[in-house]
């Protein structure tokens, strides 16, 4: 079913809502959708309810709410995945499949061996569309929650946002070689709801051994991803699928 | 390092290996390597060696052989892809992506909800190219086994290889919806090494009923992905990352 993420908020006693706008012309020209269909309309608030077309005019739909929906589909603990700028538009690839798999936001930041380099306009416009591909991806993967999207011009920028998470790590492919892999499942079978996690991917040809030297002094750690070499734009997806997994498939048995 | 798939097998007391064809060009043309730089060789029984350059000729190179890598790249269980023909060159992604993550295969076959028609030519076609794309992603992320791709032109003939398998799991996306949120870890809780498995994924829009139900009649069992609808290429990357997860970080723990 067709899922909506509007920017109202949703007010105690609300027994309808209107809708204006993109969502309403998708909702009218797009999908051709009429009278009596439903479809799932998500708040700012992360409240879901599914939704029933009471009315349609020419740029206006009007729903009435039936139920919330019930189900959980956000992971427990926020997932903020940071990357340094990859090549050509794998950051597209990385946010479509990160909001698929669950993150709460994605960061990308210029890192030591990032080819790319964005001014702040091509900044904006790349986060502009980064941030379309989130909300696109999370309607489609039925999240009740949209990712941010934060394209930062410094990695400054990046180590001020530390102080914001319970835990940074760094996903460091020099870790794979040298056999690492005990962190990051020690970590995640401890680890509490909500907790707010940050995790730093390297663009083609890694991190910097500098960086990430820098990094480790803020306090960051470094987690192995398993004995393969991950391209830049798979060590994400991994990650994920692994908290995924501990967190919502194997802590339930 | 570079890293290289040879055709050959190793004999007992083999100190040296002659490389020509594509590979000597590699090394010779692209790579532009001299005498003394080093590589790893892998051969056909996954053994895996650093070797150097002992000696360089327009189209040969002779490597001796130093020391047998010791670290185990491959996944302790054989995984096999079986992948509804997807849109477009979804597989292409699919492949890199699942080579990447460990796969000992990629099947694909003509799923009902298949919009994608492939003739025997085409099928020829694309399973060249895949096989290379799989060569090069077992290259890059340093396996030790390039996982066999096998475009098959009937659904009959992947039921047929269901015998091939300890265990056949489908991934299907109504389990996800109904909240199926136990199997997955319960069955790789328990598994034994070198377990060979088949996981069935559909294409765009999802296996459909019927063909679960086959595939049901004849043994497999449904697996659920967590509460995300994910598309129809990030399932088996998720797949494959949960195994990886479980087998080789969780295990170790």
């Amino acid at each position: 079913m067709q899922r909506y993420f509007l920017e109202d908020s949703l007010s105690l006693d609300q027994q309808t809502v209107q809708v204006t706008g993109d969502v309403a012309h998708h909702i009218i020209r797009v999908m051709r959708m009429n009278k009596g269909d439903k479809a799932y309309l998500v708040f700012q608030n992360k409240q879901s309810f599914l939704a029933e077309i009471a009315k349609l005019e020419s740029a206006e739909v009007i729903f009435a709410l039936l139920e919330e929906e019930k189900e959980v589909k956000e992971l427990p603990v926020d997932v903020t995945i940071a990357h340094g700028f990859p090549k050509g538009d794998k950051l597209e690839l990385i946010v479509q499949k990160a909001t698929e798999l669950g993150a709460h936001s994605v960061l990308a930041f210029p890192s030591d061996r990032s080819i790319a380099k964005w001014d702040a306009k091509k900044l904006l416009k790349k986060q502009e569309r980064l941030t379309k591909i989130a909300k696109e991806a999370a309607e489609q993967s039925q999240r009740t929650y949209q990712p941010l999207i934060d394209l930062l011009d410094t990695k400054q920028k990046l180590l001020k946002k530390f102080q914001d998470y319970d835990f940074v790590m760094v996903a460091y492919e020099e870790a794979a070689k040298q056999g690492e892999c005990f962190k990051l499942a020690s970590f995640l079978t401890k680890i509490k709801r909500h907790t707010k996690i940050l995790v730093i991917f390297g663009p083609e040809g890694g991190l910097a051994k500098e960086e990430v030297k820098m990094f480790l002094a803020h306090e960051a750690f470094i987690v192995g991803l398993g004995p393969r070499i991950l391209r830049t734009e798979t060590a994400p997806l991994y990650f994920l699928s692994a908290v995924s997994y501990e967190l919502e498939l194997r802590l339930k048995n």
